[in-house]
């Protein structure tokens, strides 16, 4: 077992799984995990259950929104959180099926914060008369709306630790819809642990 | 077994590991899928070598292209795509191995979204005399090409669903080269899944 | 086994697993795997075990830095770098708890890299006066912290091949510290591979 200085956890060797219980506060739920060998556990078939890596994949669809920056994180959890409660330790991935919105991750708490979000897309990417784009044909938001959707990304990757998206207190998930026309928009979302 | 109402999909429960065949639409070819456990599959070898966890890595070189943004899907899948049929559900993960280009998904067919993308680049991140940088030994082209890997980043996580990349219809792999002087670029894939 | 012409790699069949074993040179280090398959390794329980997927997971904390990009290759390795050992082939996922910095990857050699892109996160997003943000009651730099921590992202995906992160010779891991008043930060680390 190797203690590190800089860190508050345990990080403990492959030969020795252990699973370390939630004893410190929620956001560093669970600091160190391992998964028990399938060799070891042969001998007991409910713990292989338990340690064999599962997948899940679902296609998730939202419902239109206006152009702006949406917290999304209960719309998530209310999907996927039952399913999120079978993994120990895993990555949750989510990835929108568009090229004009995007996902990211940032504060859950003052709606000003996605409001100014909103207002520096727009300041700088520029839109209508003055705006160098040849792409047009879809209308005057259409171009803007592909660049943001490269600068903030379409997917995202989140820890899973003890059945819970392991996210900072402030973190929540955003959905930025950069069209003027509100339109229902597809998530595909793979959970991937033990 | 759950039905949630703001989803098109069925997302089953681990305890009955269920396979739903691809009656959807090409885009959303599967909905809702779980490993099989090992514990409930010991008594048929073949299953389990289906369901059992399968991991694939390779370097993929890209050929130099012209500073801009590229369409790099089918190039990508003329690598990857035999090894993608192996995989149900899984995860593909593309990391550019170098800090002057990137990677992003966005539109796959007017060529003028990815030029005025280029244009945006260009317009954001100042080059040449105007530009405030320090780092000029490399070339008045090298500083900016640092800043755009980090806005639109180095890699890519994509779903795979039966065998193939679980993209949206108007969805392609673009490799950015920011670069004035073409040059071949490294790209680590990395293939996880069932 | 197919060989692809527009790779320096070879890809092999799942049908076949075989090891590639590292001769190239490091940044290139093996460049085709596949788990074995466990059906082919019931009888041995060494291999078994040696091919089995596992898991770990991790919280870091980054001692307080000031606003700025910094390196933080070496801290990570620390942290991580006789876990990464244990796998042949995986994934490495960082995912920052915090919503006023980000983490990227950009060159790791010339400091003055990392001074020009905090220049141009200055410049392209606008703070104090002229500054046309809502949210202002936590400070002039916080809403700016925000909209940066957007820009770059919170989370990170890197391969491991062979016991080592596998980046380009010139790739390291950027801490962007986006707030005036230096912070600890946390950083949970996943571990996924065989």
């Amino acid at each position: 077992m190797q203690v590190q200085a800089a860190s508050s956890s345990v990080f403990l060797s492959a030969a020795k799984p252990v699973w370390v219980s939630a004893s410190a506060p929620p956001v560093v739920r669970v600091n160190s995990l391992y998964t028990a060998k399938p060799s070891s556990l042969n001998s007991d078939s409910n713990s292989m259950a338990t340690a064999a890596p599962k997948w899940a994949q679902k296609t998730i669809t939202l419902p239109p929104q206006r152009r702006g920056c949406h917290l999304i994180t209960p719309k998530i959890l209310n999907e996927i959180g039952s399913d999120l409660s079978e993994f120990k330790c895993g990555l949750a991935h989510l990835f929108l099926h568009h090229t004009s919105a995007s996902l990211t991750i940032n504060e859950n708490y003052d709606s000003d914060v996605r409001d100014d979000t909103e207002t520096f897309l727009n300041k700088i990417v520029p839109e209508g008369r003055s705006a160098p784009w040849k792409h047009t044909l879809e209308g005057p938001d259409d171009m803007p709306a592909h660049i943001k959707s490269s600068m903030f990304g379409c997917a995202l990757t989140i820890p899973i630790t003890n059945g819970k998206l392991n996210m900072g207190t402030w973190q929540g998930i955003w959905l930025c819809e950069h069209r003027d026309h509100p339109t229902a928009r597809k998530v595909v979302v793979t959970l991937n642990g033990i």
